[in-house]
């Protein structure tokens, strides 16, 4: 029949990612391809009690049509819990979302025209580039080291293009590269930002879940114009099955983002909101999230020394302080995305790294990811990968 | 500090219903300006029972990630409900959106490009409008009359019109208006789409609410070409808090919603989404729905008694044999905006029609909801509103 697609659509594939899960889900599968929290961390007991309270002191509320803007109580904890971060805001500046995939598309609805360019880390996360390109924009990959994006590379490119429209970066440990900017290079991107009068979209879903050394301030907590829109997200810190991120942003952008949802899905999970703000009333999240960086931090330090013993020295890998993801770079030559099909014959999984470079290319780059498998898996997997590697370089 | 944003957020305004709905929260307001559902309905204890079960079967996949498409053992049952009304569809063919809003979006993301018309019936739902205008569309208003789209004028305008896109309708008591289309005019629809090549999204929220009269088949039952989206949703048959909906297409059409959709958010709710699976199985859906039915029934009773004996004789209504909505048309002099401004003060409210006419105009014309109000407060509401029209009508 043939009907007429939008002209967006010719851009707007498949996640990789998404797709590699569907492989990955057999259970027979050592997994380093996604980016899941560990269930078993999951507070299922807990939450039975809180799904029954939620029902018996609001029930009514939880199952019917709700604000846009999001349950006021939780709203005002996001807001506090923020400020004890250094960013200091109300909940009027805080909108809940259906996880921060949501504010990332939000973003690109607020701010992209067709033909504009998205300022982003090179690597950047394969989600937001998918969630931007809806929008039919083009995008500027700015290098980046240990410390985070280049400032020269950036103020060189911002040089030689127009209609720039927004910049996009994930400061703390980073997807897919683990890493995290230092604070000078914090400083520098929001200077930069105000000279060429840009928003930034400041993308923290992993920022509490550090392991070691000292937390660094969000870009937000240093804005003091309004220029940055923090994207914050609980599917790493309490579980992702029920979809809860947030935006927070000042009043005019805000307002923009709500009329957004509105057309978008009207309002996120009434229920949902309520169980998550009744877990914070009834227990401690914060306790909760020590336990969870406990474990990723254990699984961190037994991946990254399964690594070393298994990886042949050619491939090199970064050292994460805190979230998910460790990053791998081989020799040149070699293809993570035809190692990854021998790889899932051994039952074992990565994400192949070219996806996540917008303009192409750095197709000897792979992401690993250590906190969805126990220890022993982790162990196991990064042997199998060993192999893989080992054979492709003996070639 | 004016940030730039996209051109398509000069077309964006806040919901004026979500907006009114902000006023109307204050209980001492009698309100018949939402579309909610009758919240003593809701099942509140089967939902303690099935949230506790949910996490006890399968609380690590409730919690956690799981597939765009949705989960799977829902897909089924929506599939088999909607061949049972006659659409004869398996799972694949099922996406689960958040609320059927979310498909109105997406519809409008996979087919519009700016300056594409949309054309919908007139009045069309405030919801719809908003989602597509995101995309920077146009929109050809259709006449109606009680037996739904008026073809003859429906092809004259597609006969004047280029760049037409896509086919917005609400055939089962639609929403402002309560009407539902005859079944000539539906198979109408149907091969004029077909000579025009356009997709038909047939937004059905209502169908399953019908207190009398015979059930008609959807357009989506006599498509032999895939050429109708179909959107459904729990939100009016069981409760919207859980924001759950679907879209049902073909092959080449649903993979471009499911695209959409790792994109916009992911996924829906992993753990809602098992929790209506599960009360399905150990409630009957149906017998809810009869439920909710012999109730909205004796309230539409109770309103358009009400309104027989308290608004004058110069305000028309609209019979709906189910659904949520009666549509009310004063003397063309009346603004029911400004009408709103008085009923307000008097603690009641509806919703001006003037915003279900995309392209305006049509002040003179009111929306009333049966479904959220005791039938006590039903009679008190109509009989404030009937003081407010003929005062307004004596002036």
């Amino acid at each position: 029949m043939g009907l007429n697609y939008a002209s967006r659509m010719e851009g707007i594939k498949a996640s990789e990612i998404r797709e590699l899960l569907k492989l990955t889900e057999r259970t027979e599968v050592i997994s380093f391809a996604g980016g899941l929290p560990a269930p078993e961390l999951f507070p299922i007991e807990e939450m039975k009690l809180v799904a029954v309270k939620v029902l018996e002191e609001m029930g009514v509320q939880a199952l019917q049509y709700s604000a846009t803007e999001g349950f006021n109580p939780l709203r005002e904890k996001i807001a506090s819990r923020m400020t004890k971060a250094g960013i200091n805001t109300t909940r009027d500046h805080i909108l809940i979302t259906s996880g921060s995939q949501q504010g990332l598309d939000f973003a690109g609805k607020v701010f992209l025209n067709p033909g504009d360019y998205v300022v982003c880390e090179s690597p950047s996360y394969l989600g937001a580039i998918n969630a931007f390109k809806a929008y039919q924009c083009q995008f500027i990959e700015v290098d980046t080291d240990e410390n985070g994006m280049i400032m020269e590379d950036l103020e060189r490119k911002l040089a030689s293009h127009s209609n720039v429209k927004m910049i996009y970066v994930i400061p703390d440990f980073q997807n897919p590269s683990g890493r995290s900017w230092n604070l000078e290079r914090r400083k520098q991107l929001l200077q930069i930002a105000k000279t060429h009068n840009l928003p930034i979209v400041e993308d923290n879903p992993y920022g509490e879940l550090r392991f070691e050394g000292e937390m660094l301030p969000s870009i937000k907590s240093m804005d003091d114009e309004g220029r940055v829109i923090f994207l914050g997200t609980f599917s790493k810190t309490f579980c992702p099955g029920l979809r809860i991120g947030w935006v927070c942003a000042e009043d005019e952008v805000l307002q923009k983002f709500i009329m957004v949802k509105q057309g978008a899905d009207l309002q996120s999970n009434s229920m949902s909101q309520r169980e998550l703000d009744m877990f914070m009333n009834l227990y401690d999240l914060d306790e909760h999230i020590e336990k969870i960086k406990n474990v990723y931090r254990s699984r961190r330090n037994v991946m990254l020394e399964a690594i070393k013993k298994e990886f042949p020295a050619e491939v090199t890998c970064t050292y994460p302080e805190g979230g998910l993801f460790t990053w791998c770079t081989m020799p040149e030559h070699l293809n993570a995305r035809d190692l990854m099909e021998v790889a899932i014959l051994r039952h074992v999984a990565f994400v192949p790294g070219g996806s996540f470079f917008p303009n192409g290319g750095r197709e000897n780059t792979f992401r690993m990811n250590y906190s969805n498998m126990p220890e022993e898996k982790i162990i196991e997997g990064v042997k199998r990968i060993g192999e893989v590697l080992r054979e492709a370089l003996a070639k």
